[in-house]
């Protein structure tokens, strides 16, 4: 049997059919409707999985499940969108209006976060695990737990808000209004604005020279390239940043003491220049001397897609 | 049927009965062994059991288990324990020794804060919760966790450390040799250590008046009490405590979602003088507005020997 996922964000819809081994036999894009109702979303999502079955020569119908990962919070009957802020999407009906296209085939919904965690587990860095943390190191931070071999939504139902939990007590605001949160000090955006004041105070250094003086033209890549170059402005700024990241990893360690935690963004793809010097910082920090492994995530992009079109497995 | 278990600390074993409802039919306390060989306790252990069960009228081998909970980790077979320090026991085969004394009573080993939180779900705070966390605040800091309504004892059984999550990076140096973990944070040893520190900033302010200046006089109910009083250092001590312990709890519910959080331990005491100002600064900082409840734990200095006696049932 067949199962589709679809990953909406806010630029791109990613779509995919899956195999029962949750390999990907088919993968599409289609740009996000952004400003539209969310009416506008869901036609597109028909329309899409009707011409990508059509290509694999089989009606929708014949589909085992659909499954929709959003970069937001769904209710706790995983019927409601409640909050997907970059979608504009509040408390809308999307499981119910999915199943309006095709009545006969079951819709699930889940946080993309939660998604991706499930995709490692059955195709990824989690297979066979019962306990596992994800958390993707991008713009903000996204996190999804397994917990006794299935994807975890919360005690309440509510989610894991894992970029949330306090890192450092007073320390810099985050976006959600807290203070210290991981969100606020282990992203590619804390790479970017430790990366951007460095113009201001070292004009002179590699990232300033690179950047040619423009903030704009400063990233985490460039940041973590200047590093990597043996900068010693970047250097300090990267190091302080692993140093930010081994003590949320610490955390999870000592909470949940998880078989594997992986790490899945952009800011994960600098490889064992990361790996190499977090594995050494938890093994300080973490209480345990046989904690589990610190690993990339594997399915990068189509952790999504995969881990929406398995949520009928969970 | 009945069942026993003993919470052993480093002054005193505690032991107890309990009935298939978790319901203490008898409790006694003896001397902790110190700088005895581990054997010296378990021949303590089976002696005390022997005089319980014929104060009971009924042989020990009609228990229908004995559960033993000790403040250290345990392996992963639940035979031994690995480290205790405060009983110096490390490498104690306790669960086989034991069984030696009572070879046709099932014996189950655990780690106390474990065990206390198993008691709170079968007997205290978290009955019917499926995910539930419990703090203790005492000299350090326990933590047990209820995932799936059972008892964790970490992804790899290495237990819960709770208190060794990170709350402020590159704060104060905790025991375990981290920088600004929970327990260097949320313990009564933090109050005291701040109440000390005031006897020399302010030495004319209530607490150095109520310690007569002496710094061995300062405990952390001294603290409270005088926040409560209304002395503005004192208050300003508990303010601050209020808020790194408020810190703590955001980040587990923002993680787990949990139905509740239940404190014990000591400092648990203040009641409302603590529970009001906390779930106020929760509110603020959690991520989810409708996160579960902060109570009090119930089942105060017999949850380790309730939750030891419950141990088989899990």
């Amino acid at each position: 049997m067949l199962q589709a996922g679809f990953d909406i964000g806010g630029t791109n819809i990613a779509a995919g059919i899956v195999d029962e081994d949750a390999k990907l036999v088919l993968k599409r894009s289609i740009p996000f409707p952004a400003g539209e109702p969310y009416q506008v979303a869901v036609e597109a999502l028909a329309q899409l999985l009707t011409e990508m079955t059509e290509e694999l020569f089989v009606p929708v119908s014949s589909l085992a499940s659909i499954g929709i990962a959003v970069p937001g919070s769904i209710d706790q009957a995983s019927e409601r969108v409640v909050h997907a802020y970059n979608l504009q999407f509040h408390d809308v009906p999307l499981r119910s209006a999915l199943m309006g296209y095709f009545p006969s085939v079951p819709v699930f919904l889940a946080n993309d976060a939660n998604a991706a965690a499930l995709a490692e587990l059955y195709a990824g860095a989690f297979v066979g695990c019962k306990t596992a943390v994800l958390i993707t190191l991008g713009t903000g931070i996204g996190g999804g737990l397994i917990l006794g071999g299935r994807m975890f939504n919360g005690g309440l139902g509510n989610g894991v808000e894992l970029g949330h939990m306090v890192l450092e007590h007073g320390g810099p605001l985050c976006t959600c209004g807290t203070r210290g949160c991981i969100e606020a000090l282990c992203t590619a955006t804390w790479l970017v604005q430790q990366g951007r004041k460095s113009l201001i105070e070292y004009p002179h250094a590699m990232i300033a020279t690179k950047a040619g003086q423009v903030l704009s033209n400063v990233n985490a890549k460039l940041v973590i390239d200047c590093a990597k170059a043996g900068d010693a402005i970047a250097k300090d700024i990267f190091d302080r940043y692993v140093d930010q990241l081994g003590s949320a990893l610490t955390s999870c360690f000592n909470l949940l003491d998880p078989e594997v935690i992986a790490l899945g963004g952009g800011v994960s793809l600098a490889g064992e220049f990361l790996f190499s010097p977090l594995r050494e910082n938890v093994k300080q920090k973490c209480f345990f001397k046989n904690c589990g492994k610190i690993v990339q995530a594997k399915l990068g992009n189509d952790a999504g897609i995969i881990g929406a079109a398995m949520l009928a497995k969970n």
